[in-house]
């Protein structure tokens, strides 16, 4: 593991969530002395929601995961770390098939209630004789801590990421939990980013994955590391529905706005914890576009910015370089005129119509520069758009990981 | 500079140009002590054509220099480096309009036939007085070399690039040289590129422009360093005609097919030449898509190969990582299907139909991998479209180089 990211969050006070218990083992799916196996055993009648990689090549597991969400219930969640299985043809599914049947029997539950995720090493099927040892483990293992199931969820992480949240739903207080996984080959549509929220509150399923993808969209969608989509990016909520609380299944439902908000904050919690364990990260770089002819829009330019290489190179040499910044909207490939676009680096703008402001003072911008936390603010001049995504910069120590990397 | 690129190719033998004739000075663009200013004057009735930029965001000399292609005729070029003068407003184009007033007083020609480019950091504007002070400079040297104008022409280029080809042409043998600058902001729509080709044949504009597109789609348009695209890019082609032949106005006049295959090859080279000058580049990537159900299709699917961070970090490790191929070409929104997938390096498949080749042996694919020229192919398995784009790797001097640019 390398040296905690120094932008790292400490991880939360997360409670229990009635309905959801969690357990590691060692399946040791590399050569390592650590937990690599998560069960998360989830009570009956657990609504389940999903969001899934649009990478055309995903796992075998997030076929199965999609497959899976048409149910809307779920009893297990099981995390493999060490390997993606993804890109292993008919061995990997074999393998996956075999990991479904084994916790289905355990729980005597019907297999489509049993959800897999797989991370680390594309193209090596994952070993089925280590999967179902690490199983039996783990059935016998006893309850673990959310940070502990975090860790263990982790790969190349180089912190345990988790949020919380609560709300007050039909006069029961309901907790969320999220918990993420991933570092690296993140963008647009995901990453290779394993998360997990798990509420007690009661949410039926077809609003739960309402709700879901909504806050995925302005949330785990708008952040990028490196412009790489993982094949086995999986976001999944678990609603055990152990508070009590009648069921949530419409927006005019009592408690619903405050539960949808509880979700989106935890979605963009985990969502920036992502980005602050970048490979290799030493900023955290916000990007907000307005002026934009619409938000689609906004956000494609703001993606620009964010996946442009020598914008990231320039925030991590603390150079308030805007004139890379100007060349990554005109790659966008969205309505842009020169001769409008502003620029500003915290609340400072230093280009408005088409050139350098007159004034400007490039020293509080280089104070700013020098923090952890960077702020980019481009307006277009064409319309109401708008779209904040968040990024890291591109540094020496992302080179080193992903040069060494390999199982 | 840097130190040289371990993949550069020695300056070739290039001859002189009838009609064409270089020039440099120092107009101190910097604060440096070399000559960084080209003027190369062209006989009168040379026919220019040429590409530049897609970036929307484009610098006042592409604007010029697209509006002035429309003539046909050019008279000179002046080229200046250390300042792109790019989103520089009125002022930058002040300062192009005077040099362009200044050459064609000098010459005596229209405005209209006078080509200038910039290249350097973006946003400040041209400094006019320098700029006519070395004018007045380079009107009074001495002719020079097509090497000397490469290294004057250059910004963060490790070594100089030219090209030169042959061909006969109506009986009679024509000359072709070209020179291009060019190593970061290097993406599908041209680069931080200025590229130029001298020709003494006699070549009609518009059949120049023809075949001059047609080749740029086909290699400058298949490099990409880091995924950035320039503000400035340009190539523009140059034909005195002082060859004597026939000027070649078709296709199915005689050495028109000896000619274009000369032009391409002089940008196929060129194009190579600013691939194995990449920012931090140690290995020249040639990607070969086949199989795509267009050449459209892989084009894009070899662009997203050739653009992945994790692809180009593993090559820069010598990690034969073809799972990472595989993610590239899941996010690169062509239609694939995971499971008629092949991948190989050199001629070595690694992966076919979906999964690793059973007799995947690693060890001829670790030697390939330690040389300088990498071969990464992919067929798709789904029709006939294929196309061969370059790269180079993502190394710690990419970091180096651009987290500490700045003029």
């Amino acid at each position: 593991m390398s040296a905690t990211s120094p932008l790292a969050v400490t991880f939360p006070d997360a409670s229990a969530i009635s309905g959801a218990t969690p357990r590691i083992a060692r399946a040791r799916y590399k050569e390592w002395d650590r937990c690599d196996l998560t069960f998360v055993e989830l009570s009956e009648g657990t609504a389940v929601a999903g969001v899934t990689t649009r990478n055309i090549c995903c796992s075998t597991e997030v076929e199965l995961c999609r497959e899976y969400l048409k149910g809307g219930t779920a009893r297990a969640l099981i995390v493999n770390a060490g390997n993606s299985n993804a890109f292993t043809g008919f061995r990997g599914r074999e393998a996956v098939m075999a990991i479904v049947d084994q916790v289905a029997a355990h729980l005597g539950c019907s297999p489509s209630e049993v959800f897999v995720s797989s991370t680390g090493v594309i193209g090596v099927p994952l070993p089925k004789d280590k999967a179902e040892a690490g199983l039996r483990a783990v059935f016998k293992a006893a309850p673990c801590s959310w940070e502990e199931a975090t860790n263990t969820i982790g790969t190349t992480d180089t912190f345990a990421k988790g949020a919380v949240a609560s709300a007050i739903v039909d006069g029961k207080r309901v907790e969320l939990v999220g918990i993420i996984k991933g570092s690296g080959m993140i963008a647009p549509d995901m990453a290779t980013m394993l998360g997990y929220i798990f509420t007690d509150a009661a949410v039926d399923a077809a609003f739960l994955q309402k709700l879901l993808s909504a806050s995925n969209t302005q949330t785990f969608n708008c952040i990028t590391v490196d412009s790489d989509t993982s094949t086995s990016d999986t976001v999944l909520a678990f609603a055990t529905g152990k508070a009590g609380n009648t069921p949530l299944r419409f927006f005019d439902d009592a408690g619903a706005d405050a539960f949808a908000a509880a979700l989106h904050d935890v979605c963009r919690q985990l969502a920036h914890l992502v980005v602050r364990d970048g490979e290799g990260a030493q900023k955290f770089i916000e990007i907000e576009v307005t002026g934009a002819v619409s938000d689609e829009s906004a956000h494609r330019i703001g993606m620009a910015i964010a996946n442009s290489p020598l914008v990231k190179t320039a925030i991590a040499g603390e150079d308030a370089n805007w004139g890379r910044v100007v060349m990554a909207i005109g790659k966008a490939g969205e309505p842009a005129d020169r001769d409008k676009l502003a620029i500003r680096f915290a609340d400072k703008w230093v280009a408005q119509a088409g050139l350098a402001v007159d004034s400007y003072d490039e020293a509080p911008i280089a104070a700013h520069l020098k923090g952890y936390d960077i702020r980019i603010g481009v307006d277009i001049g064409l319309g109401s758009g708008r779209a904040t995504v968040w990024t890291c910069d591109l540094t020496h120590g992302y080179i080193s990981i992903n040069a060494d990397y390999r199982s």
